[in-house]
């Protein structure tokens, strides 16, 4: 992926920092003809919003988005779409005591290192406020997938506490503050996430995203694997160390009789009785739901002293008392949909350009 | 990634089909008078060729590198570099019962449903060989990379079996025909893989790989993260599933102050006191060792019949009794290597362009 | 080049219409502790800006452009600079009977038949108010490229009137309302103009633009030749039909000894007799400075009606009455110059990633 | 464009030197199922073949290309496709005198600032044996745009004179050794060239190349301009240096009255009375024809002695020997056609990725 920039056809280019005065971006290559207004895309923000429950940061961000360009009448024009969020609650005050620290497991350090120069207010761009626009230009990418693709996100483990597969139940997901499929589950978290908050403390989590209702045949044989492109956008979410597609790290563990998945004929199209591919086979699309989840690291400010050192090469101590997410995790289901969203989009197009006779459903005989 | 090629700076584009008269692949961008023969790639092939050992395919290749262009007098010129290699054992005849039916597992269907048509002979453009033109990239990838930095791979887990850290030794790796580092896991899998090599079917596994010596300040903040492209070019590995940085997925179970790399100050220069990160921090290497896994799901590829489809839309019954790897993950060691190295020197050319004062080592203050 | 981006490391994405809020762009890529302030960047769309003489639109415009993003304390941070201006004299009015139809020599019908929907009001994405977006990423790269080099433009043609080159004087073309280095034109081109203008017609004109002081060894040999994204960027400004490098078309009608570019050695240094190349020779610069042309066609908008269509299929007679620029290609200039400071910028950026030895001069021996 | 590729969709690689062991391309993007053969490609290459006539260089290269990946039985598979030409005729001994020496007018003292290296055999990779790949190239593509395309150039200058567009005849064109459409200009051609020869002199070149049977809606709006790609791709050709659209330079000596293409219907498509566009307006294919013209300076290697220096600094007289093309604008002609090929067949890709449904002519109302 460029620096600021990812996809081919379906191109998304974000900007801006915690504590500037906006952050934004720009999605190009977006078919024409598409309705689309700012009300299409707030319901994706409000999900991820800061300060909407009391497990996130609590920093007030209203992120209302306007359209400044490619939309005329009500519908794409085909030209850039210009996504704008003015940042409101910008309190520069809180880091004034990081300005020079590089706190453990943030991206202080490494910026430092590469450019030699920072807008250390709210990680600058490095905050997670960046995601804000993903989730924008992933309900622009909704569009193009049409109202045939649904894309859903849960959180599946908080801390090592595992969701139930059994109980999982997407009605549940909206019902708490987690993006939780299984009601016990999260009211398990809500108790372990009040403890942690109230020792300043954090926690890692797993995010599961399903497409459904895709095409086959997105994707193409070797780098340009549907897979591949997953795992760079989902890899590419502040605080995400590791991505999976199917059974992942599972199927390590098993034998090629359990992992194949096979196939019967249903009604002129191919049935598969199991997913462990996750819906991708050979970097392409099967047209069974595609799975993939990952897995965000605790954040990284907490109130506990950590060493570090400082901008001088002084060694130094660290917390952090800004307003901080204890599970970073939780706003992160909503940014995995929109990413999963985007790379679909753009493999739906680039597939199209080269493909434009072939099935939407896995029918056999195919033509 | 595009759909044969990859990287921006440092760019490798493959062609070739299993059974077509030769593989090759170009590599751009290659900076000028680097020293290259033949002779310096020839040993990265030979670790993943096939027909090595008995846990590997039978198929016998020499696979013998040729360089076309791009080297004069010894010396890497600047312009591409075009890679081939002639397939000699291309034994059609083993796959034509597999010319209309899918394998489970394999991406038979995929490709079928996406072009409607496909070179079925040892799996075309999806079969594993194209991987050689990889490990051939990656020891130009070293070049760029300098003799300052290492790049190792190292097979940490077999079928739900893995090393023993504790008993990690390098030089064991190259020891055992599993490039395991523990010796005694080495002997476990020996016995494991012949059992499963008798009895026609395959297991999953895990690989490491890890570059020491790079130089801070690899990667980009957003889109162009370093542990993005490297999870595109891993995942872009033929049958993997999963991949993760540092902790990866136990990150998720960890809490805060686990997670903190903590850092002090020897010699001018920041040392950490862990690398629970693997090395990136906000997409920028830090200067620690980046660690990368992934996970191969087990080959395909099996005796053991299963429920398939045809071309057609009829149901059948499919076992594949061609050459293959009982545990492919074996051979994909030197494949993630060679990746790994090619994501590094794309993105040590891409910062060296942006930020040519950059320290080569984590020094501060900077400068 | 993209739909709506350019260059690969120093990379310019654009967005907006005429009429819509605003127009702006992101810069990605640049380097970071680069100076940098939106009254570094007003000046040059100043120059540009309509409304400034009786010779351009009377649309009346300040184009105060506002930096959103990238830059810290005065200092670009090497991540995305985001760049805003607001539209402010939206007379959409004035365009409600080209709402439909469309008007000879203008983009209304390719976009109609490309997209099936426009935004008609001012031409929308394909009006010539985007190009402030590219005078001010120019203002960028100017940055990136340093004070050591300069980057002039100049009309030398109006109408097949040409500037008599024995009469160049750069600070001429600052004195006038054409950018005409020569004095006697200007003064000619200004009662053409008026009377163009009293009948409401329109004229072409050729711009010049050339970089001095640039490294040698810019560009790269095949597909990337410093003169071929010269050629892209240049063409790819509004109503521009033609491009040449050096002495372009004229080299068609040389003979090879007269378009020799000799040497001799003067301080260590090349110094080439004359300048038929324009700098680029194998598609690298050279040292020399760079001169490139382009044609710019006479603008579209003219009083006179002309035989046309509309969206329905009926024939109908087009004239314009909005407020257009008589001769666009007066402020192309800014314009031209701009897109060559961008592609410099950017090949600057790719040439040290492949040759951070590469001497700054052409010095020989080399190193 | 990228060092050694250029296209979005339908990209294309090359590789090689003059007088390495080969030269290459690979095709990549292709669609699927589309009749391909090596007896397909073979016949542009003949045209572009050098030692055909005695106005062109005596190398005698069968130029053979074979297919090594992309296709299977005789269709187009999807996956790159890989063309291979054996270098034969690498008379090396004939550059001996200019290993050291920089030929005023040729890519040497450029390739060697900028890399410091280089393969100075037959001008190694800036030769112009290149071209064979993009002729190549070219044939693939005009299999992707389909039979309805038709894609012509012409010689319509050399050295100053220039045809009669009055006996402009297509059929002509294959009848002399200049692809010339007047057969008066063709003889009077044939005495200069001789001429030219015998004094080892060379002279410039304009070609036309022109695109017919488009449909509309090729090209993006801003910058993704299919005009700026042309321009890109045709200034990429060896020792081009102008490019022109439709009228070209001559556009900047028109009024707004006399380039406006005036449009009238019948049977339900837009018919224009002229066009001085050249099919393209704002950066979109209008349905017209395609019309481009590019200007090839004379072969910089001459008989009469220039004045030079050498890698070590030292001034020098250098004179060319080897065996060269006194005009090398006549191979530029097919090299033209392809060029223009493989840019319509990537806007194509691109056009039908974006806008699945846009009409394939230019019918009004659209849809």
């Amino acid at each position: 992926m460029s620096h600021n920039s990812f996809g081919h056809l379906f191109r998304v280019t974000t900007w801006g920092e915690s504590h500037g005065p906006a952050i934004g971006g720009v999605v190009d290559g977006c078919p024409p003809r598409l309705p689309l207004a700012e009300a299409d895309i707030q319901p994706f923000l409000d999900r991820r919003r800061p300060g909407a429950s009391k497990f996130v940061t609590q920093r007030q961000e209203p992120d209302q988005v306007r359209i400044l360009s490619g939309v005329f009448e009500g519908l794409t024009t085909g030209t850039p779409i210009s996504l704008l969020i003015e940042n409101q609650d910008q309190r520069s005050k809180d880091y004034g005591e990081i300005r020079d620290r590089f706190r453990p497991g943030h991206a202080d350090l490494a910026y430092e290192l590469k450019y030699g120069i920072r807008d250390h207010r709210g990680g600058g761009r490095s905050s997670a406020r960046e995601t804000a626009m993903r989730v924008a230009a992933g309900a622009v990418a909704r569009r193009v997938l049409g109202p045939g693709v649904t894309i859903r996100g849960a959180l599946v483990a908080m801390g090592g506490d595992a969701v139930d597969r059994a109980d999982w139940d997407w009605s549940a997901v909206d019902e708490n503050a987690f993006f939780c499929p299984d009601r016990a589950a999260a009211a398990r978290w809500e108790e372990q996430l009040l403890a942690l908050r109230r020792s300043g403390s954090s926690v890692g989590a797993v995010i599961e995203v399903v497409a459904e209702g895709l095409p086959p045949g997105l994707g193409a044989p070797v780098y340009g694997k549907l897979d591949a492109d997953i795992a760079a956008a989902l890899m590419s979410i502040n605080a995400v160390k590791g991505v999976e597609i199917g059974d992942g790290f599972a199927a390590a563990a098993l034998t090629g009789e359990r992992n194949a998945d096979e196939m019967r004929m249903r009604d002129g199209r191919v049935e598969f009785q199991s997913n462990h591919a996750g819906g991708v086979l050979g970097g392409i699309s099967t047209g069974q739901p595609v799975v993939a989840r990952f897995a965000v690291k605790p954040t990284s400010s907490i109130l506990t002293p950590r060493a570090s050192v400082d901008r001088f090469g002084e060694e130094v101590e660290v917390l952090t008392k800004g307003r901080h997410d204890p599970c970073v995790g939780i706003r992160a289901v909503p940014v995995g949909e929109a990413m999963l969203a985007c790379v679909l989009a753009d493999h739906l197009l680039r597939h199209r350009a080269q493909n434009p006779d072939a099935p939407e459903v896995a029918r056999l005989p195919r033509n």
